[in-house]
């Protein structure tokens, strides 16, 4: 894509449409644009075989709202004279309910007469094929199993060293799933779940890999990001969403027994589960059992992309569709979306950095790569919230790296980013509202992250980069004989209030590494 | 100033130095930087009547800070050759201390020298004036008084019209009168106290037009701000800012008593009171008693703006430096720097005005002019939340409104329209974190707010103003014989989908407007 181009993707899906506008722009992009309805084209057609008149009517009412909003946009051409449209395109995808119908060509010419839209309908390969491009995209996984729900169907992808090896796909869909085995309103009858159990698992036999496959199942899809916002709630975390989180075997049999047991009206009082879903959820939460069932998998780790991510990538990257380093890209492009003074950041980074290494050198900490990771990301971006206002703008940091999201980190992993930002001007860092994910080692690596991160910001208080770099000495200092830190900061001229400011952060120094700190003139 | 011009005001008060970066870009402006550095270059001047060395070096090293980083952002020539800045400019203004001491002139050449700064020494008059332009510029003052207290001195301004009619000054600074009045490190002496009183009103004397002004006194600088947030907090008020806050009478003297039994040590104990300015915040907030005192002031009306933005106002607006229309150049630059879809908001906006003016014309609310201007602006800031991240951008929206500010409005319709933000898509609205600060009729104002954003929004669901205005006729319905409402959509072509998102909205606006509500095909 050209810098500044959008790409609006229509997802045709059996449970919902939706619009997603994307736009990609000298090294970053975004979402910027969306629309949902829940159009539910797929209802009745597991018993019919074709799209039902009233759905294929909200269908196409839906899709010419998106038209209209496309034409307004400047993504589409105008019907009538051929007028090109500008700077962007859109790409209509159709999946499961369309492509299994009946009378899909009938619905597929309406829809291009009516609104002027030409719609792809992906073969089962080509959907798999999208769905793991968001996964790979958005993740970490190296070796392991994608996993797509949809209303419609169920898409299995084994990788192998990141690329597709293969894929499956069942008409195992929410939609379907719920119409043909839990069509009631009351609560789940064990009969019907225990139908619907061995269907899946009878289904899942023809995929003998997936046992042979990496321990790592992804899941995208509506379905899962609500069963892993409701699993959130259950374990008390805190809620920005739930790209990266791991929802366990244990927490998804939990929750599978919570729905079941109530009125299908009622699914939506438990926290998380919302009442557009409220009616597929149970179902769709019995189908992600059968998988972890059927691969011996330990969980489902949830990302929030999906397949309309997917045809993105394939049209931001061209030939060879996968980031080379997911977790850099993802701060780049954050860092990049909020426009900050990119050298006073990159030079923070790089005597936090120096930092690290001098103290895992003198044996102050083990240098773990990890830590100096989430260090690095946490100087890349500890300014951005100075685009909300100078005033707290450590807050707004902290706000805008939980809420704009860091794909390939985990929740525990964005909150110590986040946390470092925080405490990156003054007060004594704690995990405040993000307390819910801290385990033992984690508040330490915090201290340990912010102090480098503050005493960096600190010699880089003129922001000109006056301060080319710190050299650290261990001392044995008298007269109790304990050792301390004596840091000498090399400057290109007269540094005395870098040095002041750096010699505020004694207290969190002592607290991080358990040393003395002095300045040196 | 041009746009994309940037303005670095230097601000060397007596207490503390700061430099802060303005921007001004094509129809909006913001702070875009800042360094602050707690100097107290006035230490010991009302002892000796000089600045003393190490005040001055520590002034000096600051400045040296301040003038690399406006060579580094291209704000400064650099010194030798002379080099003109890029796209900006740098105004330092000394005010108080420097003023006052006898050995200025020896400081200023000093800086001029080391750093390559120009300073600004303003006359007592010319502090006034940029106070009286900060206040005027940020709150909707008509008739009053502004107060603006530094370390170093008080000045009084009387504003009659918006205009400045005269002002005084007094060497009443916070740090003049603790050093005076309130040496010690214990609790105050009743007897300090009642010194420091006397001594106020009696220099107060002078200004026999404060009890002829108007009722109101809006006050700036950072004792003002310190003691807003201290009153915020005791009264358990959401704390984004002070901005618009009045801080009571009956408010600041529980706090003077709270501060004047406490040792200086632990003053930073009351929660809003920074240890940076914990010694000389009871000095402060007794020159600010005497002030109520003796213009007869119920309250104190704080605004975040200061000097420095007086500085800025009077380069951005030129001959005549006052906004037209102070709320609706708050909103329209909030809304500016999000850069959201104008076309869209605008339409939002008229849309959903023109539904409050039907119903108000049809009896079912009052029509107040105040609500609608808040209507107005819930609309223009909705969907700026977008900028952070599509998902929950209607959350995003509150938060940039909470933090961004909206100068010109007080607190409870700060809320009520970041609230009404929050419930533009889905949900019951509610005061939610804001609720310490909602009274009787706020939270009908919002729903009203809210349910008139939200058809609005479902009206122009295609985004492109397909929905052209709005049609409301009162019926008697059959068969149970109540008023219902019912909406005819003028549109320029089919608008299915708009209606029915419309007549989702029945729950809410039953709420709001105690009818039933029928969207008419």
């Amino acid at each position: 894509m050209q810098p500044d181009e959008r790409l609006a993707v229509i997802d045709l899906g059996s449970n919902s449409f939706r619009l997603v506008v994307f736009m990609a722009a000298a090294g970053w992009w975004k979402r910027t644009d969306e629309i949902y309805e829940p159009v539910r084209i797929g209802e009745g057609l597991a018993a019919t075989g074709g799209l039902g008149e009233e759905p294929m009517e909200r269908a196409l009412a839906t899709l010419d709202v998106f038209a209209h909003f496309c034409r307004a946009a400047g993504l589409l051409a105008d019907q009538g004279p051929d007028r090109a449209p500008i700077g962007g395109a859109v790409d209509a995808v159709a999946t499961s309910a369309i492509r299994d119908a009946e009378n899909a060509a009938d619905f597929l010419e309406r829809a291009r007469e009516r609104t002027g839209l030409p719609i792809r309908v992906l073969g089962r390969e080509a959907e798999a094929h999208y769905g793991y491009l968001a996964a790979i995209n958005s993740t970490t996984l190296t070796d392991g199993c994608v996993l797509d729900l949809g209303g419609g169907s169920l898409q299995l992808v084994r990788v192998v060293e990141r690329l597709a090896r293969g894929s499956d796909s069942w008409s195992l869909g929410a939609v379907r799933m719920t119409e043909r085995f839990l069509p009631g309103k009351g609560p789940a009858k064990r009969r019907q779940i225990e139908e619907l159990r061995a269907h899946v698992a009878q289904e899942l036999e023809q995929a003998s890999w997936l046992v042979h496959t990496g321990r790592r199942l992804v899941g995208i899809g509506g379905t899962v990001r609500s069963l892993a916002t409701a699993a959130q709630r259950a374990a008390g975390l805190p809620s920005n969403g739930v790209q990266g989180m791991v929802v366990e075997r244990e927490a998804l049999d939990a929750l599978v027994e919570r729905l079941a047991a109530l009125p299908v009206a009622e699914r939506s009082t438990v926290p998380g589960i919302k009442p557009a879903r409220a009616d597929l959820i149970l179902a769709g939460a019995l189908v992600v059992q059968g998988v972890l069932q059927a691969g011996g998998f330990d969980g489902l780790e949830v990302t929030e992309a999906g397949l309309r991510e997917g045809v993105f990538f394939e049209r931001l990257l061209g030939d060879r569709p996968l980031f080379e380093d997911l977790r850099r890209t993802s701060v780049m492009n954050l860092a990049a979306r909020y426009n900050t003074d990119a050298a006073h950041t990159r030079h923070v980074a790089a005597l936090a950095l120096g930092m690290f290494d001098e103290l895992a050198r003198l044996g102050l900490h083990d240098g773990d790569s990890r830590e100096r990771e989430l260090l690095w990301a946490a100087c890349m971006l500890h300014d951005i919230g100075m685009s909300v206002d100078y005033d707290d703008h450590h807050k707004h940091s902290r706000y805008l790296i939980l809420n704009g999201g860091l794909p390939g980190f985990s929740p525990i992993e964005v909150a110590t980013i986040a946390q470092a930002a925080r405490y990156h001007r003054k007060g004594m860092p704690e995990p405040g509202p993000l307390a819910a994910l801290f385990e033992a080692d984690d508040a330490a690596r915090l201290n340990r992250c912010a102090v480098l991160l503050r005493l960096a910001e600190d010699l880089e208080r003129s922001r000109d980069q006056l301060v080319r770099g710190v050299d650290i000495a261990l001392l044995n200092g008298a007269p109790d004989g304990e050792e301390r830190v004596e840091l000498h900061v090399i400057a290109d001229g007269e540094a005395a209030v870098p040095r002041w400011a750096a010699s505020r952060e004694t207290e969190l120094f002592a607290r991080a590494f358990h040393r003395e700190l002095s300045v040196a003139a």
